[in-house]
């Protein structure tokens, strides 16, 4: 999950602990009701998933055996691949679908101090870091400059052109830990994740020759984060927590000059593929519910909980159905998507290729915050729409996804596009307060991920997904 | 702390729990007491410890001015000269004392799967890694054979060397974490530690060409924990946890084939020196108590825990006699310790030196588990000496060290020499639920000590310090 922006997502335990969420969430209007038969096979798809592997294998498969899947490489269009021959193995009707995506490569990455106050004889001090994708290639020997330390975009702004140019700035700000644990994850992400986006550009602005961040995460254990970044045509990069901390307490101290080698290569855009995969409605064939996740990640690690989780989930909502031999009244798509992470390029290019069948595309899920405990779904359509779903708080009871959560933006990236078009969006609210640990690191590789909670996570998007696929009426919009 | 054997140190949390332990250190022989001056004294050390910077400040230029400082290394040098120089700013009598130590330089070191089932095409998967002291360097391109995965030397037995000879051995042995957080980390530490010190070599004589760990310790964010190892001439390495778990669960579907650079260099041994300072005791300067850490740390993280806080603790015993004008009877000698992780030249030195006094040596601490709470005190030493200190309990009870635990081994790796003369040697027991997790490795830095917990082991140093320098008689032995 890429996300520049804090607004998309909300606190969850502080909604859950609201009176007023409470009560609204007890007293839905006039309780609408599912045919004994949807009820039926929900709860058989709910059980099936909670005690199903089919998840966990296709993640240990995109993980262990394909491994990283950035935009542009070989991995990503092997799991492309991989994904829709499983996708056709289980009889859907498959189509690998071309879009223009990203190709960076990470280049080299070192940095070091190379005059700080109390610097012993013939010492530097290596600093971890990992670079984030606008940034600009140094030259190969590296570039070496004073650097000047801020905590916001005020802060810079103060110091000015006289005081940045020629330096390389650090954005040191905190993702705040406490306030993920609390269950505000995401708000404590976006507070920090701007200056990722933006701070380049900022420092670029002003002359400075490169840009640097403290990494976007918890647990500090020497670990870089990497992650999207707004081109500013200057070196940018982020720096493990404790490199942040030690830049911070010598510059307070004096004069710190660093040493920046970053080579990253951005290449031309090239042909990536997202893969759709149909099981044909029963009734209205024509009509679509899509089950997604997205199928690239970072470099780093090995794409995990973001967003292998969200990709075999979806699979899984297909290999369910099948298995229970349960066929939808409306077509259930699902997509791996591809490029979420660097520019979005697998959704735009759906967008272009489906635009038509927009208005036929009743409810658009996309899975990206992890796999963690699913506590229930951001929606982004109208309270009436939201109604009509409450039949699925008993069946979602055992599951422990019982909170419907309204939100005024799309609850995914990859949906955005048919969000933006009206289509009701619907993204799974995971358990999020340990989720930026590993978040665009080199830990995220499969331990990261509990079977069990995954199981959790199918169960949510098959439950949802077949509920918006055969149920009697389309959601109002 | 290098540590290779498990039967050191024991469960604290276990022992606190204990009901014959409970029974045995609240109804001690008839209770021995202290002068009235000395109880008041200690108390007002163990006061201005609790409330004394001193330590941090003293950690905070160890770890950040001056960073990693592996034995041999320019960082250890000015690391030893710093100390001396802030002993002699005390008034205490200082001495550089030469010693033959290690020096080793860890090179490239990086790993790659190269064949494994379910490959894609054109595509390798990077494995996290760090070199163990022991390993030879593999040439500059790297050696690849098939990797072969065993969890115990039986199982490397019975494979023989049919199946051993021209691969690459891992032994894939968990560090055991939930051991660890029931309050038996050195146990868990010490059943999986055996094979980073004996796997290569026993690897070899089976015709390994290189042997690979599981990293011993906890938290696992793709974080290699290096140490020291027998040097068993093949390449030598300590596997990221998820490393390790991603080429067992391939090497369970097939072929797994790795290519391995690692270029350590073990040069000559170079002259390295063990900081001592004296603060001489008013009535028996002949006699000697030791505080002591040690100095030099792996070259990954920058040695706050492991063992800044060792020295640092040991310094401030000194500062806050200096600061309360407390004269000690006996002489209170400060030692930061040097190479204690990859040879101990720095103790076999001062053995070699300091012989002829070793009678007249008291006691020894040697503070080398971390900064965390510090519960206690390892005691080697007869029950008779260990009750002669009961008075401390009620000294330190506002400290929260409260357990006098006997060990029959050396609480320490640098006492040991002493220890095995007959001197009395003690250990602080700190709280190491969470010492392995960043022990040995790049996150080893200074936001791992909490500043509350280190005043309180600066309180249990100099508590315990001055009480062996001016109790009325010398421990019997």
């Amino acid at each position: 999950m890429r996300m520049l922006s804090v607004k998309t997502l909300t606190p969850i335990y502080a909604l859950l602990l609201s009176a007023s969420f409470a009560a609204w969430s007890q007293t839905p209007p006039p309780a609408p009701t599912f045919p004994k038969e949807l009820r039926d096979q929900l709860q058989a798809l709910r059980d099936a998933a909670l005690t199903s592997d089919y998840a966990w294998h296709q993640l240990e498969h995109l993980t262990e055996n394909i491994g990283p899947r950035p935009a542009g490489s070989p991995q990503a269009q092997a799991a492309a691949e991989y994904v829709a021959a499983e996708m056709r193995k289980l009889g859907l009707d498959v189509h690998l679908e071309p879009a223009l995506v990203s190709h960076w490569i990470r280049g080299e990455e070192k940095a070091q101090l190379v005059e700080y106050p109390g610097q012993a004889p013939e010492t530097t001090q290596r600093i971890v870091l990992a670079t984030i994708s606008g940034s600009s290639a140094t030259p190969a020997e590296g570039i070496t400059a004073d650097v000047v330390v801020v905590h916001n975009f005020d802060e810079l702004t103060a110091l000015g052109h006289e005081k940045v140019a020629g330096r390389i700035v650090l954005f040191n700000v905190p993702y705040d830990e406490r306030k993920a644990l609390a269950g505000m994850a995401f708000e404590a992400y976006g507070e920090a994740v701007v200056y990722r986006g933006r701070g380049a550009k900022a420092a670029a602005e002003l002359g400075a020759v490169a840009s640097l961040i403290r990494s976007v995460g918890g647990a500090d254990y020497r670990l870089p984060h990497t992650g999207y970044s707004v081109p500013a045509g200057i070196p940018a990069a982020a720096l493990a927590a404790e490199d942040a901390d030690l830049v911070e307490h010598l510059a307070a101290q004096g004069r710190v000059r660093m040493t920046l080698t970053l080579t990253p290569q951005s290449l031309p855009d090239v042909t990536g593929y997202n893969v759709v995969a149909d099981l044909k409605g029963s009734e209205h064939p024509e009509q679509i519910v899509v089950v997604s996740g997205h199928l690239d990640s970072w470099d780093l690690g090995r794409g995990a909980i973001d967003d292998g989780a969200g990709v075999v989930i979806s699979m899984a909502t297909a290999e369910l159905l099948q298995r229970l031999h349960i066929r939808p009244r409306r077509t259930l798509r699902v997509i791996a998507w591809m490029d979420e992470e660097n520019g979005g390029g697998g959704n735009k290019a759906y967008a272009k290729t489906h635009v038509a069948e927009f208005s036929n595309h009743i409810a658009a899920i996309e899975s990206d915050a992890g796999a963690g405990h699913p506590l229930g779904f951001y929606m982004k359509m109208p309270p009436a729409a939201i109604a009509r779903l409450q039949p699925l708080l008993d069946i979602l009871r055992p599951v422990g996804s019982t909170v419907f959560r309204s939100t005024p933006h799309s609850p995914g990236s990859d949906i955005d596009p048919l969000v933006e078009a009206g289509v009701p969006g619907i993204g799974i609210i995971q358990d999020g307060r340990k989720y930026f640990d590993c978040h665009h690191t080199a830990a995220d590789t499969l331990d990261k991920v509990d079977p069990r909670e995954l199981r959790e996570n199918a169960a949510a998007m098959a439950v949802m997904g077949y509920a918006l696929a055969s149920m009697p009426d389309v959601l109002p919009r």
